[in-house]
């Protein structure tokens, strides 16, 4: 027998990072009480009733286990439409939005839609490691934009042009962004565009933490942009604002010409999104902006409570501080962020990911997703964090 | 402003099949009566009320709306390994099952897992559209093996081997086949098997449809070759078996070392699949093998009724028939099928997909998914195809 054959690609991607920091909180003994997860986003609250009420009645429908289209069930691209256009104070109609299995799929299909094997995607450093797997996984080379704490982790407009100018068909920001928290100022946001717009590159910008936003305060203005279609392709999940991540559903916009290859991408991929969470996220969107705004001051007192639990403690500091993430650098100035993070988790019963699988020179900081964790758990993390010798 | 850059393997995709032939029927003026739907595999019956309550549970229900396990929940992988053990007579454990969003994407990981871009990968011709396409958008070659009428569409083992010999990474099959319906016999596919066994290459194996074959007869008795994980992917759809296409639930049969590759490839994809159905299922699976064995009968009785209409139109026949589909020639013979599928649909109402989507030469063909309508429905396209000139 022959010597079988695996894709390269994919056997050298990394383990998937959230499952592997929790692995090490199994050898926690719970001495310092019950353990407090910060590994993984997702919202420490659980989804309003009418949401689970709106989820099972869908569900439990005979008129929703068949097929759906392709691009999404059109009362959620018309409901999210609207949504956008008011966040943004914009006019888009549902024929812009795509529906996608969560937000990472809506990465996979926007990258796949611009980019191909021996093409290049530029992200910052740090990025979203799925990002980085995606593209590694597909063959697109990464081309890495610095985003350093002493540019409080926001890119160089320079640095984008040059990635350009090195072959990048486009580039992929998070904003509020993960893992820093850092949330791009609108000026930024178009400097940036007007650079992607000249040069004829994609900006694709994931916003899924958005919601967390302070209120009344648009994230940007690029969907006013006359032609935005031809440069931005925004992606979006409802996983955190309907705190529904086990529903898997997210979301493209974009213009027609992206949607209409994205289209070709997800039948191929999954045919449509699951159906159920589609009808019932397009009844609830309406009806719920109280509840996702309650939400929002909620994290904002959970960001305020992390920020002062961390005062207590002068060897550490919150470096950054956004929508769901802070980015914290740690005392360990010898150890690798890993080994403080499975210290962490092993010895403080507190599970958050090492900076260093987030990129280059990451590994003297630590992702805490603060907004799993409510504020009374917050404040237990001065007294299990001064207790730790790293 | 430069050009803007798009992927051109997902720019050169066709454009969704389904939805194309489905387009056609808009132009139906009703005067055959209401539309005969054969164009995609969905049953044509609702799923059983005990699934649809299971659903409804599972959504409504807190307990899973956050991220589950990457591989899939451990109750719906213990519940469809108990399922394939006793369908093929082996002893499988849950590890060698990883849950995914559907049959499409259970494909797109196992290419992905063993191919990459300028790899390349053997498929029958006529083939599974959308086998072909993501080979295509990830840019791996496909190899093509000849399933003629003259050979009752199953391929030859030779040809098989000369695809490895030229270089595939594996081969990837369905069988019962879409589109033809041919069910390939266990003793083909082992020694399918044993010529990927030698070579070390992949057989994939598509049994989307295996329920719907005769009861109390294996497929196939793969699973019970020693190292079976080192040759054997196996792909299974939980849409057609339990009618919940919408929900979109799939599953991979594999070795660790696939399941593991395919978890990394999950985890960028989407994390997970939706939850919900996963539970509803793993509890449904145990419970409705009578309703399956119903359905099985269902289907297997319009399969009679299918062959018995075509058999008083003397100028159609039926090559090929299986458990969902009916590969059926057509009279039209200077036409190419996809005028003819359209004309049956503007005109006869009858929604069919043209054997040209298929693959290479089979513009003689239209393949009929027989198992969406009732027995009273196929009995009516005697009628209404003699009544059209081609």
């Amino acid at each position: 027998m022959s010597q079988i054959a695996f894709n390269p690609l994919v056997s050298g991607l990394s383990v998937p990072p959230v499952p592997a920091a929790q692995g090490w909180a199994r050898n926690y003994d719970g001495a310092q009480g019950p353990l407090i997860d910060l590994s993984q986003a997702v919202p420490g609250y659980p989804p309003h009733p009418e949401i689970l009420r709106l989820l099972g009645e869908a569900a439990s429908s005979a008129a929703y286990a068949g097929y759906g289209p392709i691009e999404g069930e059109a009362a959620l691209r018309e409901a999210y439409a609207r949504d956008v256009s008011e966040a943004y104070s914009a006019t888009l109609p549902g024929a812009n939005v795509l529906v996608t299995s969560g937000c990472n799929q809506a990465f996979v299909c926007a990258a796949m839609a611009v980019a191909g094997s021996g093409d290049a995607i530029a992200l910052s450093n740090p990025r979203y490691f799925n990002h980085e797997g995606t593209l590694a996984m597909l063959g697109v080379a990464m081309r890495s934009v610095a985003c350093d704490a002493k540019r409080a982790f926001l890119p160089d407009p320079a640095e984008i042009a040059a990635a350009f100018d090195a072959g990048a068909n486009g580039v992929a920001l998070v904003t509020p962004n993960n893992p820093t928290g850092a949330i791009y100022p609108p000026e930024l946001l178009r400097e940036i565009y007007d650079i992607c717009h000249r040069k004829g590159r994609w900006l694709i910008l994931d916003e899924t933490y958005r919601d967390f936003l302070r209120s009344g305060v648009a994230p940007h203005d690029l969907f006013a942009r006359p032609g935005w279609q031809d440069t931005l392709v925004q992606l979006y999940s409802f996983s955190k604002s309907f705190c529904i991540p086990g529903h898997r559903l997210g979301a493209i916009v974009a213009g027609e010409a992206v949607i209409s290859r994205v289209a070709k991408i997800m039948d191929n991929l999954q045919i449509c999104a699951p159906r159920a969470a589609q009808v019932a996220i397009a009844r609830a969107l309406p009806q719920l902006s109280e509840w996702r705004a309650a939400n929002r001051l909620e994290i904002a007192r959970r960001a305020a409570a992390l920020e002062a639990a961390m005062r207590e403690l002068p060897a550490w500091r919150v470096e950054a501080i956004g929508a769901y993430f802070a980015y914290v650098r740690h005392p360990g100035h010898d150890a690798s962020s890993a080994a403080v993070a499975e210290a962490l988790a092993k010895r403080a019963g507190i599970i958050c990911l090492p900076g260093e699988y987030f990129g280059e020179g990451q590994g003297a900081f630590l992702r805490f997703a603060f907004a799993n964790a409510g504020c009374e758990r917050i404040a237990e993390l001065p007294a299990r964090l001064a207790r730790l010798t790293l």
